[in-house]
């Protein structure tokens, strides 16, 4: 089984190599971005400038194929790619928190934007800290490493091909 | 242009209908269900046992259409699809922070559960507050209203394809 999905549009950003960018949000402050949504969707951001944090939701279109364990960029070890934030995943869906700067006709400035340019967007959806903050007590092989992720750039371990499974349509 | 991706699995859960259901995880407390990740896939789920939450992101499978503004559950006026979390968006797309009880194989048990039985599942990704917990200060609509998610259920509203846009493919 396999689904089909629309973008809902791309983003635009900084970043044009893998190498080198910010591998979260927290790494990614002086970096703005902007959504382009489809011309045709634009009303749906009625409201959306009410809110100071969204959701988005984008594909990692530059990462082929998937690993099922792979050593991130925040430790030395391999661990099972779904304890992970890395990219080379089954289905490749990233997943961030960005500021909302500016929302305009259909384009939506963003800021901590931590993703390629031309990134294609599947969602984004306003933050809301009642369902979205949990009190996360174990937090894995994290623990003592997530503090990193402001500084630890990426590198290229992800575009590397060798040993992925490839993804069948 | 329009993309194609593989479910990693599906959800099993005690919802078997819109009719009635929790609206967001904080309504979900006593829900829980269980991961089925395709057997292949397994590997992946190495060293998510030392997490207490994750992102369950998924395909909001049983909305036909979409509308760019909706009437959501906990308000009773129009918003743009993009400013609310309702589930009749231009990519169905689901997420929601979930409790991990336990994992085993290729299944993961979890807690919180607010999306139907046989919910096609895209990802899981582990829930870290050093990337995911922001001071969202401004919430829009939600101001007052959020709060209420622990006890709205949800009602047919999205079931009904009236005035939606047809989804192509």
């Amino acid at each position: 089984m396999s689904l089909s999905l629309n973008p809902i549009g791309i983003m635009r950003t900084p970043h044009r190599d893998i190498e080198g960018m910010p591998i979260q949000p927290p790494g990614a402050g002086e970096f703005e971005g902007t959504l382009h949504l489809r011309p045709e969707l634009a009303e749906g951001l009625r409201d959306l400038d009410g809110f100071s944090h969204v959701h988005l939701i984008y594909l990692l279109h530059k990462v082929e194929g998937y690993e099922l364990t792979v050593k991130p960029f925040l430790d030395d070890a391999e661990h099972g790619i779904f304890a992970t934030r890395s990219p080379s995943r089954p289905a490749p869906i990233g997943l961030s928190v960005l500021e909302v700067l500016q929302v305009r006709g259909n384009t939506v400035r963003l800021g901590r934007v931590d993703m390629l340019d031309r990134t294609p967007v599947l969602d984004i959806k306003p933050y809301v800290p009642d369902f979205d903050v949990w009190p996360a007590d174990r937090i894995g092989w994290f623990a003592g490493k997530s503090g990193n992720a402001d500084s630890v750039r990426a590198d290229g371990r992800f575009r590397e091909s060798g040993r992925r499974v490839k993804r069948s349509a």
